[in-house]
């Protein structure tokens, strides 16, 4: 991997990560949760899909106990929270961007630690997936609330079609950081353009 | 192990995961979730003890992250259940048939494989029962439930006593592919024999 | 370490896993789950915490996998509850105290546990926090509540804070007996200290 293209897939993974963070905040402050309790839901909401996926992947330690910074980050983001709320609440649009931005880079770098891994690439995928979204499913779940992603929204989707797209273009050798733009391209492009026209996945018919 | 023996209980494993996935992709419809939910219910239903058991083993990779037949057949279990809708309410005691031939499938793989990774038989028989109950636990967990299995049904009770049974014969040094067989098969009889009399464990009485 | 200390820890980490396995069983009781539910739940509060550590840090097999005296004291605990239902409810002081003792030895072990996998110092403080709280989480959200931890009581702050001592006097070279008796005594000392006075910590502000 060149070694330009880890440094600024770190930099965002960490912005993606204070974005995480701060939502994790958010719900912790609707639920009335105390301070101890908003840096918890931070930290999961933060770094718990990445955790999940070092734990299938076998991949000891997890990224954030061998590195302080993520830990500084999701302090700093429940500090800023509790600090500026208001801010907070008109940053809507930015903390949304940076989160779209944190997904796409989560994905791709989920799907190549797990290809590291020697996993399979249609499992890579699904574990490049899991990255993006399954810390914000346990925020939900320990929220005491059925995980946002699995009701409405494309945002798992958007993941997974990256996903794919990265393996095609893997695999007709396309030079690797082109491949990663255009992934995280993608994946930012359909994230925004379902919220845009409100699309959303089919749902089951409920028991007659 | 004999060979003829992984692959019966490997195609039982498959049948097992399937009729498990079913019941996650309709949990999930029931909350209204969307094919994305539906998905991932019926992946931490079918896979989910297995990959609890081996998380808790150290086995990596997980089981499903390098066959892909699981994330087939749990794809499948899904695009099943939303195009067949009506058939498949129709073919509740096949399914339920399914599961009960799954779970006590389930048990003895994980029974034998924590055996293998040299876990106390006691705790293996504890892994055994995980492997069969924890995916439709944390299914229900993450739909918002308290699991149906803490709350009632002979469920958990009958993977516990099979793999009783299987450490006893094979204590006794009995042909392993007989003691796989009566173990399967006394879980079965069970689970059928507590649904048919409405059999439940006893509850602790409310605090005073 | 001392092996007086390793003795005097282990066992009082088995009396602690007695007190949080009773916890579980209470608090399955109050959710009207059965027998199965109620040996699970008290599984979960007892031995939850140090399980998520060991996955974590990668530590193969979790410590109850490969000790029998922690299922032991686990079906003990709630069989004794089942069995005396009303002088556990009369105990309910004697329970604290051991809750208490038990959150300042599972803060220790964990820390030391950690930085024996060579996890960053700050980080090893979070693994014994988690240690000592996250069973008590998994409970509340196996039985579809919010953590109590995450809402109200200072209790992770007590081993946050006795974390940190430990850290600080391991830098000063204090003898690791004294080091360990004077952070499980701080924590306890915190711990009755906020329950006596009613302390909290801040909440967030809910969204305006």
């Amino acid at each position: 991997m060149a070694p330009k293209k880890k440094e600024v897939l770190y930099i965002l993974d960490l912005i993606g990560t204070f974005a995480f963070a701060i939502s994790g905040t958010l719900a912790a402050a609707n639920k009335r949760l105390d301070i101890f309790g908003a840096l918890m839901m931070a930290a999961v909401t933060g770094v718990g899909g990445g955790t999940l996926r070092d734990l299938i992947l076998g991949a000891h330690p997890v990224a954030w106990a061998s590195d302080y910074n993520y830990l500084i980050v999701i302090s700093a983001a429940t500090a800023f929270t509790f600090a500026f709320r208001k801010t907070v609440s008109k940053l809507r649009k930015t903390l949304f961007l940076f989160d779209t931005v944190g997904i796409g880079v989560f994905t791709v770098m989920g799907l190549e630690k797990a290809l590291n891994y020697g996993i399979l690439p249609g499992v890579a995928v699904v574990m490049g997936t899991f990255t993006a979204v399954m810390g914000g499913a346990i925020r939900d779940t320990l929220c005491n609330e059925i995980p946002l992603i699995f009701r409405k929204e494309i945002y798992a989707t958007a993941c997974f079609v990256g996903g794919i797209l990265y393996l095609i273009l893997n695999h007709f050798e396309i030079n690797n950081v082109l491949n990663t733009c255009l992934t995280v391209f993608t994946i930012i492009c359909i994230r925004l353009f379902s919220i845009k026209y409100h699309l959303q996945l089919p749902v089951l018919p409920e028991e007659a």
